[in-house]
């Protein structure tokens, strides 16, 4: 087998560890935490079928993939809650030797392009990456507001730590923003999340 | 909320039970067993990044999709093992019905959008839709060959009913057919898989 081809073959199976890391989300149905690559699959799943609702025109494939990987990181520098001030203080340091070690398994023009594209999300500045980050606050988002806001009770988040975290969302889309502002509205109208 | 989005985000909550559809593949290192959404978003990575070995040109975007929702019909008619024939003789019956009660959910267009990308994985017979059989074969095999065969032996597999199922990858990719020849023949060398 050729260098390149085994390369890239040690990489898909390293990444397979991606489903072991855990996320504070739980499934709908009040079901166990949901891991990484499920987190993953569906927001590509919702990259293509929300497209029409991005704020600006976007190359759908590169969306998707950058939903694919964007948590990559996570195989070495664990799963970082939204809510966890502490943690937040360390995981740029800890993702970046991630990135590092995780991307250099693949052939060089491949490690530059997943690299490339790992950091244009965490820039947030391109069309693709504010739509990725509008799914990636979405879809958990999606899971919770089904489970009568289990997750947040669980960590005692607030309302305003809700909305300071979904704004993310609106430079992505402004009509899932609109959806988002529904969810919470509705979830603090139901007693499930405390404004303060 | 529009109609048209309601239903998508019907859609995308109700697809979330693809997390809970456990296949007979276990993960590398000796793990649990992989559930749908997890093969889907390790073939739909797999998509982007062995491309360049398809067959003929394809468009990623297309593969990608495929690769994410092949196995949604699986939450109502649960996952059909490769290897046994009882089960396959009522797989296209048990996804038929599922495969038109959950499109159904996403508004017309998008219902016939992914019928129809569904039905074009399942027919095997455009670009896309080989190079996307060649993943699916390819990602288990991967994860099983790293487990020195453990499904095969769970389930009492032969060299024989492996050779079947893989030839589909060749279609697809020549390359990744010469990958699955060599781990074939890797694994009936070391004794984890009886040539009958």
């Amino acid at each position: 087998m050729d260098e390149r081809l085994r390369r890239q073959l040690e990489f898909i199976l390293e990444i397979d560890k991606e489903k072991t890391i855990f996320r504070q989300t739980h499934l709908s149905g009040g079901g166990r935490a949901e891991n990484d690559a499920e987190h993953a699959w569906h927001m590509a799943v919702m990259a293509w079928l929300l497209k029409d609702y991005a704020r600006e025109e976007v190359d759908v494939a590169r969306v998707m993939m950058m939903c694919l990987i964007h948590d990559i990181v996570e195989i070495d520098a664990g799963d970082t809650y939204a809510y966890d001030p502490e943690a937040l203080k360390t995981q740029k340091a800890r993702e970046d030797a991630a990135k590092e070690r995780i991307f250099s398994m693949l052939p060089e023009d491949q490690k530059a392009e997943l690299t490339a594209l790992f950091e244009e999300f965490e820039a947030g500045e391109t069309p693709e990456a504010k739509y990725a980050h509008s799914l990636d606050n979405l879809q958990p988002l999606l899971l919770n507001n089904s489970n009568d806001g289990a997750d947040w009770k669980a960590h005692g988040v607030t309302a305003r730590q809700v909305w300071g975290r979904q704004r993310g969302t609106r430079p992505g889309s402004e009509k899932l923003y609109e959806v988002t502002e529904a969810i919470i509205r509705g979830q603090i109208a139901k007693g499930n999340l405390p404004e303060e």
